[in-house]
């Protein structure tokens, strides 16, 4: 195993689990070998079994198979290949249009809530746990996958394609299938940075940053042939000064997501 | 292994690891055995191996070991006696301060983009992603835990107790230890309702949410003795009703997430 990270080179081979955790990543480019709907419907039974805020269970998962669907939807991403190259591609969509209508059989009439900013991040957390958990059963699987946020740069576009209603959202994109390639694992910030004990320590994050620059400069340089290096921290400078997916909360309060 | 779904009960174990994801439960009882420092490092290694989108790495987390601050804790989350009992409770938080710092120190004065509706989105994905591979990391080492959305039920008090800056937000928290209890796997909807191919089925939803609201009800009588058999439908209406956190929207905005 390849280990991810300078902390991680220390570790032992711990279980199974972790190993496979510690060894993601994404994939895309797949062999043509296809994935059975009972694959899918295993993976999305370990989604399932995720955590959900008080079992609300707000998220749906539209599986798509259709070669002219993932053709549209590959269009639509920003013409990523893999997208329409891929088995299967999961769309996760945040769903509270399930409680909406228990809501109108049980109480109608009533005032209610799922219009909050606490409603949207409830349904976009319980989708973001349910897709991990089955992004981790298809690793374990010996498939690979790759999430898509692609999909929200049309983000209506897509919502009308999969025939979304009210109180529905696309999330991400998954695309799943059996790896074509192995790529180098990225090296991630070094714990310090992330990790906190009792309270946020501001000051760490700078010089953990600034090694994590160097690290990073010189992953890329070496993957690159010296062709690129530049630091982790400018990439993200270029990233924040892009205006990107600004029609993102027009879009939610037009259906019905943090209109209060 | 208990099935946790009728559907599972015809799945044989596949691996360890969706053995694993289909066994979640939530664990709000803890033995008096401490957690090392060592195991938490390990258990967010294993966080920071999950996806995050364009390797943002848009999270931190705080581990919370001293006593009087999970009291405190404990106390602002609803007065959750296991957010105090547990050896660690884990506060996940969505973080773009790092981005925001890199823009400062690489593009002073260039405008950015860190307030929009979609980056807050990134953001509490990323930190989703991460805490839920953490999860899973510890519950292969034998350790239990439960998400604590209760921390944004007085969600300022808790980001100053934690010395949060801005465009740092508490998500959620999470208790951590060995268990001392092994409550029963809850059923969760049916797959048909969550899943759909090709497009999005709202037909399919109304009979499977029919389904569930018996199969719930059965399973609530079971486990009380007959004191309980409310409807899921009707719990989540209840729960729609409910005027729920509604300080989020300007709390996020106080702290630079989604102000356009």
């Amino acid at each position: 195993m390849k280990d991810r990270n300078s902390m991680d080179a220390t570790m032992k081979s711990v279980n199974e689990t972790i190993d496979l955790l510690l060894n993601h990543r994404s994939i895309r480019k797949f062999t043509d070998q296809p994935l059975m709907p009972e694959q899918v419907n295993m993976i999305v039974a370990a989604g399932q079994a995720a955590s959900t805020s008080s079992n609300i269970q707000a998220y749906s998962v539209i599986a798509v198979m259709k070669e002219e669907l993932k053709k549209e939807l590959a269009r639509l991403s920003g013409n990523q290949a893999y997208v329409h190259d891929c088995p299967v591609f999961l769309v996760w969509c945040a769903d509270l249009s399930r409680l909406k209508a228990a809501a109108e059989k049980h109480q109608p009439g009533q005032e209610t809530y799922e219009g909050t900013m606490e409603h949207l991040i409830v349904a976009t957390v319980d989708t973001a746990l349910a897709a991990q958990n089955a992004a981790i059963a298809a690793e374990s699987l010996g498939l690979g996958i790759v999430y898509i946020g692609g999909i929200r740069n049309n983000i209506a576009e897509v919502a009308d394609l999969l025939g979304l209603p009210e109180l529905v959202y696309p999330l991400f994109g998954m695309c799943m299938g059996y790896p074509d390639q192995q790529p180098d694992l990225r090296p991630r910030l070094p714990q310090e940075a992330v990790l906190h004990w009792n309270g946020y320590d501001a000051s760490a994050s700078d010089k953990q940053v600034e090694r994590y620059d160097e690290i990073m400069s010189a992953y890329l340089r070496e993957r690159t042939g010296g062709a690129k290096d530049t630091p982790w921290s400018e990439l993200m400078a270029d990233k924040l000064a892009q205006p990107s997916r600004l029609h993102m909360g027009q879009f939610l309060r037009e259906r019905g997501f943090a209109t209060r």
